[in-house]
């Protein structure tokens, strides 16, 4: 079924949202888990997560939204429409890892926030209802998978199996929930909600380096994170000859770099990354009897994907053999690529454009709670640029005209997303 | 000047080591600062390698022989001769890394311990005299740089500068030596010996691939260590197309690859090893900001040697700069290769064939105190095989037909460099 996707109503053309207020709040949220640098740590469900959420809950009260929290503690601040029918949902994470930036995350909520507050400035009763949420535990820096909430949300993983998930310090995601009062009562998987977009800084330096303002999120990479572990054995780097060693450090790095080699082989989008490497006993003259490495690949073709999973255990098996090494591979996560709603993608191009802003298309390399709700619904994403492709940090970066665009961009799909024809109108009416 | 090789005089050719009188002493030491597996931990001028030097200047003096203690805390124990010249000398160390085997340094004190005993019991009376040395800190585990007492002794290193060496646990080796009681009387550098010869494990696993019972020690490979710091920049792995990355860590990688290739490439006996690997932050998602590694080539040919640090450097050079990186170098070590007396490896290879045994050439790719004695008298090794090539372990292991043939080997070549012809004798005498 092809989602509608109706004009924009001609006496909302001019709204614009107020970037000074969505610049007050990404600020003020800043300063809950501060950390030098000006970024935040509020690792999920921690005393500073916990601030956060009720801090984003007393904005959602005060614009006079309806707030739920679901039993994985996703957070549904939802502003009513002219029919009772599901809501068209904006939202993100707030969320942060350890050392996080100001804008990853609590932009998408903030900027969802900053709508609805412009809506109810002007009056504007849109036909369906219009949510903003935040998610739980999206960015799995404490409590492992990541993007947790919103994959519970849809129904990608029992609720149980989440409260019992124990975190890196011991505690249970269930236990944690409790203790800062977000273990809610709306059930999971929840309803699904008529279409989902996601605003989000891009995390990355594409838009930058191409000098566009936006970017129109085509979908999101599959993800392949494999660990390899290679055994061979422990050698005095003098006495023993290269042809009696059985060096499994030099079978991680020949590995890496044909990881590297292969990446840019293959066509498109295909990246991979080798960021991790431990060698034992890691000294300057033993050869390392143990090497682990982890290897991540991403591609937004999942046969592509595939044959980058096969080459690079192909390699390594037969770079091991010919070392006299034996390697181990245990799977860290998995993700098929997930393709976007065209109609919505192409309504963030045709929005972004109609305000003068240049756009692009672009996968997105990073993992984001939209691409859950793309389970459940039409579901699209707006990225903003990063500066010099800098996430996850203190120094993270959008300026203020590129979140007025972003926020503006948003502001009209979910209007146009809210917006029912007078013949769908009937039929729901009905 | 050749060193003369006079012909062991026929009524010692019977004589014979003890080995269960030396496989007793290497028990009995390997108890001191005793670890599971039956190794020791004795890490230079720690209380354990008090212990372990108490033990055997309790054994030098229970056979009569006179003990002189350095002031850098070298031990020597000698037997008298005829004529009052400088002694023919052996011995190793007996400190040991944190998790030491009982073979390594402890057999060349011990097996020259043995030799001294057994001329006692058969009232042989050498014309030079015949000491046994062990040198302080060989390991380098604590203090650095390794081979210290020896270097010091040959007048390497100025003795204040080794005094005011900190260690990894902050002392100083001064105040641990006084400590002790271990700084003792006699100048460093000290006087020459006639010749050196040493026994040690080969720590390699040369001899036991080639199932020859000894080795011919020709000389040790020169060492250049280095650290190589990369520097790039950190990014997300999913957000970043490969073109717009500067992995730190896939320079480091691309370059261990290439320390291997080029050492299969060079002639003869080059090795290079990259044992230590580490990137910053190590994380499976983000590409490495910052990467080191280690380099560890070796080489009995300095000028192989240095061409093999050329090209390492200019290969990590231009592939960083292929990657958008910067690397920066550090010097770790930096030993040239030293070639053994011609005449004691000629007299260690026609000994241990003339007791029926195999024996190989073969250089040491490990630093031996021989290599610091070989600057300032002739001198030489002999090995023994280590089982599996394994050293700097528990599971160090050489069997007791290997110790008693490397032993007896050695108790050989002392009587015949302690021999004086009569011409000689009479210049001596004069």
């Amino acid at each position: 079924m092809t989602l509608a996707a109706p004009r924009l109503p001609a006496h909302l053309d001019d709204l614009r949202i107020d970037v000074s207020r969505l610049v007050a709040r990404l600020d003020a949220l800043a300063e809950v888990g501060p950390i030098p640098g000006g970024g935040s740590s509020r690792l999920a469900l921690t005393d500073e997560d916990r601030a956060g959420r009720d801090l984003v809950v007393t904005w959602m009260r005060d614009l006079g939204l309806e707030v739920g929290v679901d039993v994985i503690g996703n957070v549904f601040g939802v502003r009513g429409g002219r029919i009772d029918v599901p809501p068209v949902l904006t939202g993100s994470h707030i969320d942060t890892v350890a050392s996080g930036g100001r804008f990853d995350g609590n932009l998408g909520v903030l900027a969802g926030l900053e709508v609805l507050e412009l809506l109810a400035e002007h009056d504007v009763v849109t036909d369906r209802p219009i949510g903003v949420a935040f998610f739980t535990n999206e960015e799995g820096a404490r409590f492992s998978p990541d993007m947790m909430g919103s994959l519970v949300h849809v129904g990608g993983m029992p609720v149980e199996d989440a409260l019992d998930t124990v975190g890196i310090d011991g505690t249970t995601v269930g236990a944690e929930l409790e203790r800062i009062g977000y273990r809610g009562a709306l059930p999971c998987p929840g309803p699904a909600p008529h279409a989902f977009v996601e605003l989000h800084i891009e995390q990355g330096p594409v838009l930058e380096a191409a000098g566009t303002t936006l970017g129109a999120v085509e979908g999101v990479q599959g993800i392949s994170w494999q660990e390899l572990t290679v055994r061979g054995q422990s050698n005095h780097a003098g006495t023993t000859p290269i042809h009696l060693r059985r060096d499994a450090g030099l079978v991680v790095a020949e590995t890496a770099a044909f990881v590297r080699r292969m990446a840019v082989e293959l066509d498109g989008d295909q990246v991979g990354t080798v960021g991790r490497i431990e060698l034992e006993p890691n000294l300057v003259n033993v050869v390392a009897h143990t090497a682990r490495c982890t290897i991540d690949l991403r591609n937004t073709d999942e046969s592509v994907l595939q044959e980058a999973e096969r080459r690079v255990r192909e390699f390594a098996e037969a770079c091991a053999s010919r070392q006299g090494c034996t390697v181990a591979w245990r799977p860290l996560a998995r993700f098929e690529p997930v393709d976007f709603d065209p109609t919505i993608v192409a309504m963030v191009e045709d929005e972004a454009r109609s305000l003068g802003h240049t756009v692009q298309r672009l996968p997105s390399g990073a993992g984001h709670d939209a691409q859950m709700l793309a389970r459940v619904c039409p579901t699209a994403m707006v990225f903003t640029p990063s500066r010099d492709g800098v996430s996850h940090n203190p120094a993270e970066f959008t300026d203020a005209a590129d979140l007025r665009a972003g926020a503006d961009v948003l502001l009209r799909c979910l209007l146009r997303l809210a917006t029912v024809s007078e013949e769908t109108s009937r039929w729901l009416e009905t």
